[in-house]
């Protein structure tokens, strides 16, 4: 039974338990105890194939009963085969190692045999992982549907430093998420290995724990030793753990309770048939209070419904996130009517135009010319007409005087436009021109304002800046540019989802392309930067498009290491003096929802740690035909640089 | 004129020039005086594209004269051009940025419309390059068959570290190895970006120097004032210099003169016409000494003239430097007549066998039974007869009797064999038998010794154990093999060369295999370790040609960083007590041909700093049909698992 429903997307609750015979009992008892599915080891943990005679069963291994004990659709909905966890594959025993693998081998492949959906393996042990990592790297080649999840503990641990390792340069006890990212590595990230963190008393720092936001975590084991008590006895968990477990609530991360009850919750709700950590007969059919975890799992369910529900907008994007969009190239191409509609129907962007336009107005004409001076006006780049509305509405709300050049290449939405305009009865103020700004030649020096919405997630990467450029012509010397500026912003982010996504293509191209995205399962790994700033009209004589920045983020030192899979990236647009918008996260225009971010992503992840800053060069070049980025790091180390002369993704003239 | 001829190969001496607007001149004077070619500016060095008017001849760059001056062959044979060394394409300045962009752009493409074979760089200035590698590596996409020479100071350079940088995290000086590496991967490894380093007085240490033998070293350019003065006045090099020079030539680098005459050499010797830098009018057509720098060049052909000829075997295998080769597949292919024919021509390899056999019948057979004891031995894998003759004389040599079984599994070995044993009159010695060592069964437990040549580069890479596994039912329980054990290395080494050339592929597989290859232009960076290790016959009952082995090696800290492409293989085996065999470059046997070294390539080439050492891992893996090893890396960084499952490289069984 899931924790609740909300907007359409349930979450589950698992539990571990401990090896039985009889898994059909063990189920049965804990899915009427509530729980949706149960994470058994898959063997009898005695079990070792160095010591195992024939006798017993003619060589069979010593499974939880047949695949016959359950029905296919319980195996895949309900269990989650648990890997021996005395397993060790990186022991210096070479008998224990090849016992390990033997076993590794053999229950992954009886786990496939059952379909389940995902095996959880025993965490790596001390720093050296490479044997396991090697032998579970074979497996995955050859495996079906079911993921692995790989048991992380969610802290640092200090076991290992006490062995004189001294393969850590820190000297320091040593992060799990090394290890993990050791492991992955070695596994080339392939796809079905993801994590399982073990969530116990302590917690790291915020920063530590945001990492794993970007990683391919299913699963957060919560212990009941990490649970705390509440004035009744019951069981509950700090502040930090509650905002943890809301988090992967948001990230679709399934929760599994482990260990024993560790709570005397009032006797009437204890079972009093709990004996030797097994709890078996009393249940029912239906859910009901027995179950010796059920306080546990009831307070998980409540965190789950005590979380606010998600805005609309939230809501309506949620099929979008982690997922790449290629951008769009509104100068090459023509928008269609249905991308007309989505982006119009934004309200806050086009209010905050409007209210550019008439601060500007406010500002050229005092009240007293009101009614004598009128502004000219281009829309540039119209397309059906909102940024006219907004013009007008502006020129309304302040009382001033207005004429409005629309200029719109694309001859489709030049047919909606002269409808709006007889429809709103615009004929007298509004003109319309069908063709490119670049092109048109009519108007030459008396326009006093152009106003434009050329912006793309990345500011100038569709084009906003050539297309300005080819409309500052018909401008007065003293004319302005609505935006009068604008300004991309970069950062670092852990995105593995993202990361798998472009590399499933296998080829060269797709790890060279920047994509729009709305990001969800992203760790931002460091403050975003400025990156190329754009300001209108440009009047220099050695103007040029093309712009070099270099960059350097610093993690903080409580993070410890991540991975960089790429960079998101962001704009915000001076519309007009103090009025402004955009989608840079620290300062984004609230509730507005024409762009999510895009991302340019690494052909090679590169892993960072505090002390060495990442640094990071982006390039806007620009030859007669199109326009392109390259971007590459040269700290810690240098990636190749991406993109060379725009062989894989361009924006063209 | 080349330096001199040895072995059929030339090396050849430019020298470093200045600007002149008569290259056919310049060109005249310095061949006539000897060298064989010049690297001259292309363009004037006062031209700065920012200043210039288009007065001058509409547009046109100040080139030292249009391509008819020279002949085309002159200009590809005798002409490296020298980009501007004013540009600066990481400066702050924008304008510099831009000029130097264009500058950069217009040289290269003038030098590739003169067919020329390669440009020369400036050195990158500062820590920081990538704007530099940005817009070379732009230009090597659409680059014809030039090469471009980055010019790299071969030194450490104190400059960049009073600026503040705080980029490197040893805070010493920059490495000028650092600043190339960062520019090569930066611009992915491109094949047709090379070095010219630039040799002065000071040298950095062996090890440090050691490391660009690896590297794509096509030139070295000696500055007069690198030279020291001998007793009569005339340059010579410091006994370091010497030597480097000597590894110059081996290497098939062609070496530059730089600098003004700072030596006085007699006054016969010394132009009187040497006026301002420039010597021009006493040229006549041949070779005279006129030229200032004469006696610098007559010092270089001194010491190319001076080396100690290659010795025969060296001679014999030039062709093979640096030559990846697939390994052979012995047990699954026959080889060929040839093959057979170029292996027993390896003198020194069988009288190792024959020192082997002795030894062990002298020790067997004590001087009073040596008329009545017969020695049954088998050889495995007899060929055309090589082992069987070595074992012979080695009866012959001691008086011992001996009886041979030949098995071989080739059936056209088999004819030649018959063939040998009829010739040499051995029928009542030898017995031939015609069949897989794997399956024959006939003689269990009758035979004393085997004696093997199954070792491949690697010792265990062509299946030696599974073969001998199969031999040894046959042996008596006190029965021995020759070799009685083997042994694999293993060192990181730098070789840009072959990982070029695996990378040309552009394939995994080829990333995956190993190769067979004539080690040369290639830096070894630690002492090689062993890795596995086989002995026979193995009577344990828990036996297993598994293996996996964990090694780490240390880079010398004189060495500072440096670039793994891959692991170079040998094998060290024991034939009999001290008698062994071996290409382990410590304890090689000498003047021995039959094996090459194996190359065990990395995907991403890993770059190793002295401070952390590299973690490697290499696995022997078993299947029924196949054997093959898999390899990582796990420090400093972790690369993919090469290789899983045998996917890319196996041996068949």
């Amino acid at each position: 039974m899931p924790l609740g429903q909300k907007t359409g997307d349930s979450r589950y609750c698992g539990v571990e338990t401990q090896f039985e015979d009889d898994i059909a009992k063990l189920l049965a008892s804990n899915i009427n105890g509530c729980f949706d599915f149960i994470l058994p080891p898959l063997m009898d943990p005695t079990y070792r194939p160095s010591l195992a005679s024939n006798e017993n069963g003619a060589g069979v291994p010593p499974f939880s009963g047949s695949d016959l004990v359950l029905s296919p659709s319980q195996w895949s909905s309900h269990v989650v085969g648990k890997i021996s966890s005395w397993i060790d594959l990186d022991s210096e025993d070479q008998v224990l190692r090849m016992d390990s693998e033997i076993t590794l081998k053999q229950e992954i492949a009886w786990a496939s045999h059952l379909s389940l959906q995902a095996c959880l393996l025993p965490p790596p042990r001390g720093t050296s992982c490479a044997n396991y990592a090697r032998c579970v790297n074979q497996i995955l080649q050859g495996l079906n549907k079911m993921q692995l999840w790989l048991r992380v503990p969610l802290e640092k641990s200090d076991n290992d430093a006490m062995e004189g390792d001294t393969n850590h340069l820190s000297g320091g006890p040593v992060d799990s998420w090394d290890c993990w990212n050791s492991f992955r590595v070695l596994c080339e990230h392939h796809s079905q290995l993801s994590i399982a963190l073990d969530v116990l008393s302590s917690l790291p720092s915020g920063n530590s724990l945001g990492r794993w936001f970007g990683e391919p975590v299913k699963s957060a084991i919560i212990h009941t030793n990490a649970f705390l008590t509440n004035a009744k006895g019951y069981p509950c968990l700090s502040k930090r753990h509650q905002k943890l477990l809301v988090e992967f609530f948001n990230h679709s991360i399934q929760i599994v309770i482990s260990g024993g009850p560790v709570h005397n919750t009032s006797t009437e709700n204890v079972p009093t048939n709990y004996i030797d950590g097994k709890f078996l007969k009393a249940c029912s059919i239906f859910c009901i209070d027995g179950h010796p975890l059920r306080s546990y799992l009831d307070y998980i369910g409540h965190l789950y419904q005590r979380m606010d529900p998600l805005p609309e907008q939230e809501r309506f994007e949620l099929s979008y996130r982690d997922f790449l969009q290629s951008p769009l190239q509104p100068l090459m191409d023509n928008l269609e009517a249905q991308t007309y509609e989505t982006f119009e129907k934004d309200v806050v962007k086009y209010s905050q135009y409007q209210r550019a336009v008439s601060k500007a107005l406010m500002d050229r004409v005092p009240d007293e010319d009101a009614c004598t001076t009128t502004t000219v006006l281009m829309v540039v780049g119209a397309g059906r007409g909102p940024l006219v509305r907004a013009s007008l509405q502006a020129a309304e709300e302040t009382g001033r005087k207005l004429k409005v050049y629309a200029v719109e290449k694309n001859p489709n939405a030049v047919v909606t436009l002269h409808s709006l305009v007889k429809l709103e009865g615009w004929e007298n103020t509004v003109t319309i021109v069908s063709s490119d700004m670049r092109c048109w030649d009519a108007l030459r020096k008396l326009i006093y304002w152009y106003v434009s919405e050329l912006l793309g997630s990345f500011g100038d990467n569709e084009l906003s800046p050539e297309c300005l450029d080819g409309a500052q012509r018909f401008l007065k010397d003293n004319g302005i540019s609505i935006p009068s500026s604008y300004t991309s912003f970069l950062q670092p982010v852990t995105a593995s989802k993202l990361y798998n996504d472009v590399k499933s293509h296998n080829d060269l191209v797709q790890f060279e392309t920047a994509y729009v995205v709305k990001l969800h399962s992203v760790a931002k790994l460091s403050p975003s930067q400025p990156v190329f700033t754009f300001s209108h009209p440009e009047h220099s004589t050695k103007k040029s498009n093309q712009r070099y920045k270099k960059l350097r983020f610093e993690i903080p030192s409580d993070t410890g290491s991540a991975m960089v899979h790429g960079f998101a990236g962001y704009f915000d647009a001076t519309l007009y003096k103090d009025v402004h918008l955009g989608i840079e996260p620290s300062i984004a225009t609230p509730n507005m929802f024409s762009w999510f971010a895009i991302f340019f992503p690494l052909r090679t992840p590169i892993c960072v740690r505090p002390d060495s800053p990442l640094e990071v060069h982006f390039w806007r070049c620009c030859s007669s035909t199109k326009v392109w980025y390259e971007w590459c790091v040269t700290s810690p180390s240098s990636s190749a640089i991406h993109n060379c002369n725009g062989r894989s993704y361009w924006v063209g003239l």
